[in-house]
């Protein structure tokens, strides 16, 4: 087979066998196509997109580059989540614990946040000494043990995906609907599972600003995991406005502890329900999602949700101390108000409410950065929501004054009021199976 | 300005400026963006195509990142030609030499010959002692002495076509129009030229294979050129079986000489009449193409082209003894010969007629290869002419019997005879201007 023809066929609009999707992807894994050759390839898969086949056979060589995890030997429907990412979504730190309370095994393979989203794994290792970078037998044994584990990346999971990810990142590939299913698909299906929940969000802080591609994402990855004789449910969610209220690594863990405490409700608490409800559903403890949602409720109530939670910092040697107490966290050395205006909040421009985090220190801007754990924002308010001259909108926390400087002004060109009362986004837009 | 935004521009089907073509390509060739992403950006530019703008652009971009070779010192209007290459083709050796026996400067700058086209400068270098490497220097006065030159892209030539070339060439971008156009017209506009003929090829033998595609490339071409004020003229010519009768380097310069000695007739003669027509009327030695085919006749029967000819060869260090005595040039060791069937030649399959040419060793397969300048075919029919069992169609020429053999068996599988007269392929099939 000669690379150059896969190339031209492609660049052609023509379909991609099995054989050539992967004769071109493990020579490029192993060094034996080119960079050039396969940026060529990778644009004219962008530009001419990939037949529902053809991504599930790009998923699949670049899932067959590295381990697929054996967890047949734990008993129960191993169950996972993904989600697309956006500002403030905790969930997975919550619904993985709810499930695995529930008796769903959660084996969850994570990543680290860039720009204006954050990363579970960037969450997790707020708390002291929590290491999400078990190895592949421990990672067996916690799923074992204690039902979940919450880790990153290893060097045997999908390593073509990797490659292929940093040559689309300079080469202006990134956002591409097969693509991207079949960088997130090889990893999920690496970890070991039977079913998966899709998280795909959409508004202004969300990859897919529309509608009508955050359904086509949802699509691709469904017809993806379908491919893989993967149990799936998608949830198209809101992301117009921060989930929660809490955005940053350490008050992320904070938010996530309350509500799986049982100590607040809302719209981070209803779609962790939503979510740990179709876990626990594809988990086969539920016989539908709303059985599973009820179920998750009690999980909460009855504090074994916070229980495995407690459980799964302590089997991935984080402190549990300042879970237990959380005042015993070190604070930020400095903080700002941003107060409302009369009226109702109209809208938020999510991403830069994400920017204005990443300015506090809270994210990376670039992978080699350093974050700040203490760092971020608690936005008060909701859209929709009345809002009085001085009542406080968000809190500020930084160890920069400048920065605190910098992203108090990105915040406040954020939002914006109205004189009208105006009607909050549906927070789950649609539910695809 | 930032390459992955350029590259991203043309991947979303929008127009490049000026300035961000001259960016990528003037940071490409000076090695400041990597071949993966400048590949991208060639992949790109190929499936989203380019504006008649940005073209000129590219080719603007390539043709600054060398010398414009001025050439006002010398007196004239000068005029080059082009032609997208075929089987047979050896129209340059013949028309230059006519143009400047009529007062038109020819500075021409040709290529080598790879696959099933033959290239001017292996035809020249057939000619002992022939030298198609002169320096900048020795090329502008070999102009003004002789008032014709042919040598090779030297180092100073738009580099920028080397190095993109080279990439087109392994990453499936190189059946690009604008890419083509760019690639041809930084090269001819380097040459310092006042005027430009164009011989777009058509047809089983050429890069173009329907009349459709060979319009969209002579109009780029001819578009790119009045881009950079030159005055231009595309003729659209037959390529469906070979030109003139003789295939391989040194038969073609025997023939060349047989049409500037006024000795042959037939399409070979009838075309370069017509381009050399062109060239004259170009270089305002004429007022029409139809005076220019006058003046072309005049120059061959007063013997004017035939020693333009001679005075070329020695001034580019070429042994003139084989030219006056072609008797004297070595033999193949080895010769076979097809005959016909009964009935009229039908068709002919021009690209694999070069490609038994080049089986024979007058080609290159790769760059490496070394040519047989002795090698070669001697095709005797033309399409719609009548053959008689027993009459010879071809004669094939080699050194080594296994590729005469390969060659021949090649050539035989590549004619076709039909019972009833069919009409013979028109010659010059549009002229644009």
């Amino acid at each position: 087979m000669n690379v150059i023809e896969v190339i031209k066929k492609k660049r052609d609009k023509k379909e991609l066998s099995h054989e050539e999707i992967n004769f071109i992807v493990s020579a490029f894994t192993k060094n034996k196509v080119p960079d050039y050759q396969f940026s060529a390839f990778l644009m004219a898969a962008f530009i001419n997109g990939m037949s529902v086949n053809e991504t599930a056979c790009l998923t699949e060589a670049m899932l067959y580059s590295g381990k697929v995890i054996d967890l047949s030997a734990i008993k129960g429907v191993k169950v996972d989540k993904h989600s697309t990412g956006g500002i403030g979504d905790k969930t997975s730190l919550i619904i993985a614990p709810i499930a695995a309370a529930a008796g769903v095994p959660v084996p969850m393979i994570s990543g680290r946040g860039l720009g204006h989203t954050g990363g579970t794994l960037d969450k997790l290792e707020s708390i002291p000494g929590f290491r999400t970078d078990l190895s592949l037998s421990e990672y067996k044994n916690a799923v074992k043990k204690c039902g979940v584990v919450l880790i990153g990346q290893t060097k045997e999971i999908a390593p073509a995906d990797k490659v292929i990810y940093s040559l689309r990142d300079v080469t202006g590939t990134v956002e591409s609907i097969p693509l991207i299913t079949a960088s997130i698909m090889s990893k999920k299906l690496a970890e070991g599972i039977d079913g998966l929940v899709l998280d795909i969000k959409t508004g202004s802080g969300a990859f897919m600003k529309s509608m009508k591609d955050a359904e086509i994402l949802a699509n691709s990855l469904i017809n993806t995991a379908k491919a893989f004789k993967k149990e799936v449910i998608g949830f198209i969610t809101d992301m117009n406005q921060p989930l929660g209220n809490y955005i940053g690594n350490w008050f992320e863990v904070y938010e996530s502890v309350l509500v799986l405490k049982g100590e607040t409700q809302g719209d981070l608490y209803e779609l962790c329900l939503s979510l740990a409800g179709a876990m626990i559903f594809l988990g086969k403890k539920a016989s539908s999602i709303e059985e599973g949602i009820e179920i998750s409720k009690e999980m909460i109530k009855n504090g074994k949700a916070y229980n495995k939670f407690v459980e799964l910092v302590k089997i991935q040697h984080g402190k549990v101390d300042v879970i237990e107490d959380p005042g015993k966290y070190p604070k930020s050395k400095f903080s700002d108000t941003v107060y409302c205006k009369n009226g109702f909040l109209n809208s938020v421009d999510n991403l830069e409410i994400g920017m204005a985090a990443l300015e506090l220190g809270a994210g990376r801007m670039t992978k080699e950065d350093v974050i700040d754990h203490k760092a971020g924002i608690i936005f008060r308010k909701k859209i929709g929501e009345a809002c009085k001259k001085g009542d406080v909108i968000a809190e500020l926390y930084s160890d920069s004054k400048t920065k605190l400087t910098a992203g108090k002004e990105r915040l406040m060109k954020a939002v914006e009021y109205s004189d009208k009362k105006i009607k909050s986004p549906k927070l789950i837009k649609k539910i695809i199976r």
